[in-house]
């Protein structure tokens, strides 16, 4: 049978089902997916309204107190004014992606209305600002400058085609970023590079593709792998689990190498 | 006197002015610089208008019919319902920058209606699109995808700290995206790598710093070069410009060895 691998995601239509379901395929909620992406970065375009009640986009950097978005504009810049005269206000924030492809990678947006902190929220809300953007020190002090807080009210998230999902304010607000985020991507490499006969033998064990050839990783967090895998029918993905959430990233190293060690004693 | 260079551009403050004005300051302008952003990726971020008239963030790609953004967009995702339901949209573009405040690199937003593109000006859109965003063959006749065409009425341009300007819609349609723009990053790499002399020469002649002791070039476009220049007395930003707009890429060699050339016979 022929592989269809035309090289980005939209061969997903001609993906070959899995032969049997997945042992565990645990993933992050929308929400979690949601705090980890806006953890991820310090760069946004926020959505504000005109005096024309007009929608307008424009870049802003960012920092975080929980997971509520601190903005600092200019009250002279369009967005300044905006946001002084109607407090509605939503954010998209975009994940690193090396796809070739935008629209494969995640991104989120957060809604809700903007309030200007007062008191300790302030001197916190500034903190959160100046160490995700230090070059504010320079300007934040200026007095055209308002710091203002995104308290979010409703979360939208995709995570590439046919992947997405909404989350409330409260569930955004209590869930937390992916502790395993920053060292992801190194995981990823090492993996594809120095064990890839582990990895397809997770794919065979658990990951419903008794068939697979090869697989390689292409998404590391703390409740699992995601595969992307070479079988005769053609290529999938799927998704491997960790027997439990991670509590940090120092926990990625043996809670893969005994994935991979459980995988090949069950085949 | 001390060189106070913090190495980010909250040190502008501090940049010394030159001693004498630059000889050809010549710049892109606003509408020139919009329409060589919006040539140089296919990922924006679209702000429009939920059902309540609230401002919506989302990322999407984007193809362009002359410098018109053009959609395509599910019926069935927030975004795609809200453009049906109020045309008024807007869009912002980051260009590609290297340096780590991302306030320091340019933007744009392109403010305007949309409206769906019908008979020959649909082929065209859908070429524009499938052009800019190749993986959209998979779904782009989907029945639920709509193609928009961003009719810009109003373009906002920022260009780092302290570089901003507008631009009508006007402007927008009629300015050209530099031709030069795909060629810059090269040149600027080997005119720091390779002719640094060249480029301090070029300050003291033309930029205004006849006591320059050093200079980097940080930009170029079809008009001339931004520099950045070490003197005695502090960091500053200048520019050099070229006798003549370039027409093309192909000029920029002999146009910048051409300045050379004249900044050594000033000295």
């Amino acid at each position: 049978m022929a592989v269809r691998d035309h090289g980005d995601p939209g061969d997903a239509p001609s993906a070959p089902p899995p032969l049997r379901p997945p042992t565990n395929d645990a993933r992050p909620s929308a929400a979690e997916q949601a705090r980890t992406i806006a953890a991820a970065t310090n760069a946004a375009t926020l959505a504000s309204l005109t005096a024309d009640g007009d929608p307008w986009a424009s870049f802003v950097a960012y920092g975080l107190l929980g997971g509520m978005p601190v903005l600092c504009v200019s009250d002279l810049a369009e967005h300044g004014r905006n946001l002084a005269a109607d407090p509605r206000a939503s954010l998209s924030i975009v994940a690193a992606t090396t796809d070739v492809d935008p629209l494969a990678g995640s991104r989120i947006t957060l809604a809700g209305k903007v309030v200007r902190p007062s008191d300790a929220d302030r001197d916190a809300a500034r903190a959160a600002y100046l160490s995700a953007v230090p070059a504010a020190r320079f300007y934040l002090d200026f007095s055209d400058f308002t710091l203002w807080l995104l308290r979010v009210e409703r979360v939208r998230w995709v995570g590439g085609y046919g992947r997405m999902d909404s989350a409330t304010g409260e569930q955004y607000a209590s869930a937390e970023p992916d502790p395993v985020a920053p060292a992801a991507a190194g995981a990823v490499a090492h993996l594809n590079a120095d064990h890839a006969d582990a990895l397809a033998a997770m794919a065979r064990a658990f990951g419903g593709y008794p068939d697979a050839d090869t697989a390689a990783c292409t998404g590391v967090d703390r409740y699992g792998l995601d595969l992307r895998v070479h079988t005769p029918r053609g290529v999938a993905y799927t998704r491997v689990g960790f027997p439990e959430r991670l509590a940090s990233a120092d926990q990625l190293r043996s809670a893969t190498a005994e994935l991979a060690r459980s995988a090949r004693h069950s085949s």
